[in-house]
């Protein structure tokens, strides 16, 4: 299946600001591009790429007052398939997990491991370790909590998604996640493209969030807010939390004014004769 | 000058527990050791030893149920001198920081950047940029904050220290440290040994906190607690917050018998026949 | 100059549940009423009414599952003159404040005066007390926190508002009530009418928020979202802060389905036609 | 059962300050008293007496700059009986309780009944409604939430507590509270003498604080700190949490300095030759 992947992102500036962006796809995904992944601004700026501690591909550049456009197009290849599900997949006890994998199971900015603690236990003592533990607590922050744009804020954490019970994507996930932690699941934070492909009722394309748990010796994607195998899961970033992958920071005030993304199979010419564009808003 | 740093820290396990250590003195110092830095255990436990993202050296292995006593003794050679205070030392634009710097600029578990960006550029923005500002982030918080052992807990943030106004060392430097980000200033965690060398009134040997900023391109260390250059701070580890540098971190319970640091300078034998010794404990 | 006050707000409740209402004219204006101050609902239920703590007027019923609409209109005989500005009102010492006053400088749900405190002397410290420090805290408020529907949020308390910067007419309140409390200065949170009478802009009208504050032996309406005098305010009920004077309060789930409120000077007859008539639409 | 109550608290005052105290026995138990219930203040002042919004019975004055020295010693009948047990207490209908115990299902300053509300149905929905759910409440609080003196801070939430799972008695009371009110069951707060009476272990004398809930149309003591029938549970006062019902409230700065409470079964000569004391601190 071929996935065509483009944003259009633009801002206003009202001073010259630096600026991070995080809106490459995963190195792990790479070897997939079928065409150049490259950051496009307008105007043009000197754009210098690193990566961070967690391997993603960074952008950074400094951008002058007034307007400033990102965007890009690429296409990659993908397998078509769903989400991997492995009930067999065991849980390591935290002796045995590799030394870069012991940060995945400590407090970060919007996850109180910690204090959710005693809560994760009460809930999920019982659930047998490994992949059925993780689904439970996929299965209870999806059933508990309520998906609602207008109640997205930046500050919002696990506890208070946990109290409110209400929140976007990335909120079902810090639940998940700090549930995970507190339960010895080693468990990080991703970002990517995830479109419709498969679904029955047609959704806007769209960033989106979803987590990573460790095990059996390597990472899962498990989805708390939609909560069932996706195709075209397309990783951008993965960390801690939603602290460490924002798709753009900018020091300095920089207004969003417009956001456009497309996620979608791409067709080849002699299937069809249009492809179909929709809009997607990541709040 | 010399300086013998040792400590016995001793735990009852109820069950057998892995953990984590971050108890060596940091890389950046390893050239200065005059003996082994290394962690002895009772019983004998098979440790390994890595380095974190931040660079520094953690230590970890499984205790088994019943006691556990983590110990070490080493000397260290250091200048004497107390910290260095440059008050021309300027503050980089953020475009002009180094890629591997930026995350010193972000929120983090304890420092809520965001939550109070505005109360920081209302204290501090009047204030001239580089050295004098940290130093005036210090005086404030310095000022402002009153040490009290007895109002620490491991859930106080900045924004907590902010509106209480009473903390622990760790809790000056998380406020220090949050300023500083909200002023564009990259800053972090610093723990380590810090003795009562040149200090007329005799404090307790102990560990310590402070914190480092980013300026004229490399780190110094600031110390919002004490407030005024030291002899002696020998560093353990960095990282983004208390978060990321606890000396122990143990995955299940492990409760805390005993507790003894040595920080002092050491006088070769003819020059003394008595090496003074005391305790110190950190909450 | 005659005030017309009407409202009209719907629910679909899944079951059956208790609510009371504080949805009529305060007690301190029952003199100016022109026509009977009474909710209606349809359907008709055996409505009781009483006074609460505060002296509000409350009513309250058991409605059935279903459909449930309050409404009522009334008319009220105002002055047409602007809030009171008393720029000699001065404040008492706290040693000299009535007994039932006393209540109004302590800490409440969404007013946590003793962590905005030292915040509060470092602010207003330096104002003079009475009169012109309780305009500077409506200033600094009105100033400092922007207004924005989206970032409504029922939890919100003074310290979210002090560090976020943005909210709804109540979140202003709640910090300056805070500020004053701090300040030793008795305030309470209070809600009504408040529409366009005389404001240049036409803005819908709408159930507002404002706060009173204790000076010179009286209560005096003070407004840090408009933090300017306006004509026809009317008051339906004060209390410690939000949590005391909510407009309904539902002892069980409530959709809200519809929401309508009019307050507009009335012009007789024989001056006009036609009574305009537009929307209000409170948070 | 006659029962000796007194007290002897000091304070430094710094300045000219105005108190408030709750110092006295409950009106309830007035007629109990076979000596009068009086504060003495040392300096001599002049005390006013007042019952506020709840009942309470308080004293206010103003202290001067030094030392300020409170105390009072009463005699009061006791039935000497336990805290009444009634199983078959049964929960009121919201719309059938009387107008003025509404109050006590509100969001307060220490109960944030909207953020426990999900969590107080998960966890005690499927329990018999009435006073075998408060009793199931106090279980869970009293088995989940470890005493310790030294997690005392005066900002704890019912929240905190849940989360934090150590605490003093008010914390206790403030989670049992919270989830009370969640499950629809008014409830308050209440603080009073509480000594050993009939306790196997001898514990110091001390104020303490408990809860009341509203069943079969009168008020109910609850204990979720000790969840057991204590005699000599003697009321001072009560209000929605402890924001209420502060012993003593000073509107400027006040240092305790002294703190002894008395509260004992009291034997009249003839059948003992001497009283035993021991002192209370109350954190």
């Amino acid at each position: 299946m071929l996935i065509r992947l483009a944003y259009d992102i633009q801002f206003e500036l009202p001073a010259e600001t630096a600026m991070v962006a995080l809106l490459n796809v995963h190195p792990s995904r790479t070897h997939d591009l079928l065409e150049p992944d490259e950051l496009k601004t307008e105007p043009r700026l000197n754009v210098t790429s690193y990566f961070d501690s967690f391997g993603n591909r960074c952008v950074r550049f400094v951008a002058p007052q007034g307007h400033l456009r990102l965007s890009s197009s690429t296409l990659l290849q993908d397998s078509g398939e769903p989400d991997e599900a492995n009930w067999a997949a065991r849980q390591s006890a935290v002796g045995d997990l590799p030394n870069e994998i012991l940060r995945y199971l400590l407090n970060s900015r919007y996850c109180e491991v910690d204090r959710l603690s005693s809560v994760a236990f009460e809930l999920f003592g019982h659930t047998s370790p490994g992949w059925a533990r993780v689904q439970e607590i996929c299965n209870w922050v999806h059933n508990k909590v309520a998906f609602n744009y207008q109640h997205a804020r930046p500050t919002k954490t696990a506890m208070d998604v946990f109290t409110e019970r209400i929140g976007v994507c990335r909120d079902f996930q810090h639940l998940a996640i700090t549930f995970c932690r507190a339960m010895n699941i080693p468990a990080r934070y991703a970002t990517g493209y995830l479109g419709d492909i498969g679904v029955p009722v047609r959704l806007p394309m769209d960033f989106s969030a979803w987590f990573e748990v460790w095990l059996d010796n390597r990472w899962w994607a498990f989805d708390a807010r939609n909560n069932m195998p996706r195709i075209g899961r397309i990783l951008m970033a993965t960390g801690l939390d939603a602290a460490d992958v924002a798709l753009t920071t900018s020091f300095g005030q920089a207004n969003l004014s417009y956001f456009f993304v497309v996620t979608e199979e791409e067709i080849p010419a002699s299937q069809t004769a249009i492809s179909e564009l929709s809009i997607g808003q990541r709040l």
